[in-house]
């Protein structure tokens, strides 16, 4: 969770908003929610109003949308609302119906209900269920893993991601408390639904040996100091093997 | 309305978020709220999490706020919602409880509901209520009035603009059926809610003679000419005293 909407995190989910056939195409073809919060879900009231493509959810993030009217500004007979169930391989259609040679799965991750849907003056439970999930996407021969939030590293999880080519991960924090410690925030990573970069029970540590061969931080927070290209903890990452994502970035497997 | 949210509307509503104090101050102390509709309210989510200010809007925009439960996001212990009587004069105050200095009053001009609760298959129809509203903001000496969304001029609104000092208008389309020519879209403009800014019935029009010092286009459609430098149709609008609103202007009165 960030203090402001990660726009790079939108930008990033809508892919770049470029004509590509007359005037007002756009070569988003469909768009993989990873969980109901505003980061994850806000990019989609940029993408109205008549453009065609597929939102691609579980029926829990399904029913986020659904439950707030401003998202039926992507109107159902243009976007298609299609419901995925957990850890079952869904083919990615294009708006014309044609096959985009693409399957997406959807798995379970450690987290927490979204920010706005939490009880006031309750610490939201920690769950692995179709509330904040992580995306496979494979084209047959190469596989992307993207997993944007995720409170702890599971041996479920870890088996998953073994020998994965590429994986786009939580980057939130250094360490859980550094809100807390920089003034900026009452809130440490995990009650945020975040496990931190660095430490015995953070992301680098926890990948270490799972022979991943591209390893790619996003959803980095504000107060993170590996956005600074030149602190110690960004040439930690970097000595860990890990790349820190940027604006624009773009990857070939 | 555009066919993307207006995302220089958002800015311009949002002002420029820069610490002034502390570590994640911003100077944003109040959002006036016109409308309803995407690209008036998509913005408060990029205002999340913790900074204290009010949003003040009418009770029929309070309403679609509270309808759709992502905007809890706004913490209402933090986030002061204040409703707003159309036609009488509301002091801004800061969020530390100090007056701002500044009055705000909304009134109600020609518009429709918001694109995502119209009904399908039926075209809404236009009225002036306080769904669809005008802003008029003062120190006390000078003001400045804010129409963002106006589906005609009537007399009551010219008696209201008549010599004020700035007017920030509707500047969606140049004419009521540009999109449609162009095929970007199926709607007129008064379809949308929105008056033209040429032709007899048009905004250039409807402003002869009523001796507004500043007149400015915003909310203006990707299909209208007056957003190229070089266009005879920007010419046209310089020629008969007009601005084109741009990202980062500033206004001093």
């Amino acid at each position: 969770m960030n203090a402001s909407p990660d726009l790079r995190q939108q930008i990033e989910q809508t892919a770049v908003l470029r004509p590509n056939q007359g005037l007002r195409s756009s070569p988003i073809a469909a768009v993989i929610l990873t969980g109901g919060d505003v980061d994850a879900i806000a990019g989609l009231l940029t993408l109205r109003e008549r453009q065609a493509f597929t939102v691609l959810a579980t029926s829990r993030v399904h029913r986020v949308l659904d439950d707030n009217p401003i998202f039926e500004v992507l109107d159902r007979s243009i976007v298609t609302r299609q419901m995925i169930t957990l850890d079952a391989p869904c083919p990615v259609t294009l708006p014309d119906g044609r096959a985009s040679g693409l399957t997406v799965t959807l798995f379970a991750v450690p987290g927490k209900v979204p920010l706005y849907l939490e009880q006031p003056g309750t610490i939201p439970a920690l769950e692995e269920s179709d509330q904040t999930v992580g995306a496979v996407v494979s084209d047959g021969q190469s596989t992307m893993y993207y997993v944007p939030s995720c409170a702890a590293m599971t041996s479920g999880l870890a088996d998953r991601l073994r020998n994965a080519a590429a994986v786009f991960f939580d980057g939130t924090l250094w360490t859980d408390d550094e809100m807390i410690r920089a003034g900026i925030g009452p809130k440490t990573g995990q009650r945020m639904g975040h496990m931190s970069v660095s430490g015995s029970d953070g992301t680098l540590a926890a990948f270490t040996g799972l022979n991943v061969q591209r390893r790619i931080l996003l959803h980095i927070n504000n107060s993170n100091p590996i956005l600074l290209d030149d602190s110690p903890e960004r040439a930690e990452v970097a000595a860990a093997g890990w790349e820190v994502a940027y604006d624009g970035m773009e990857l070939t497997l």
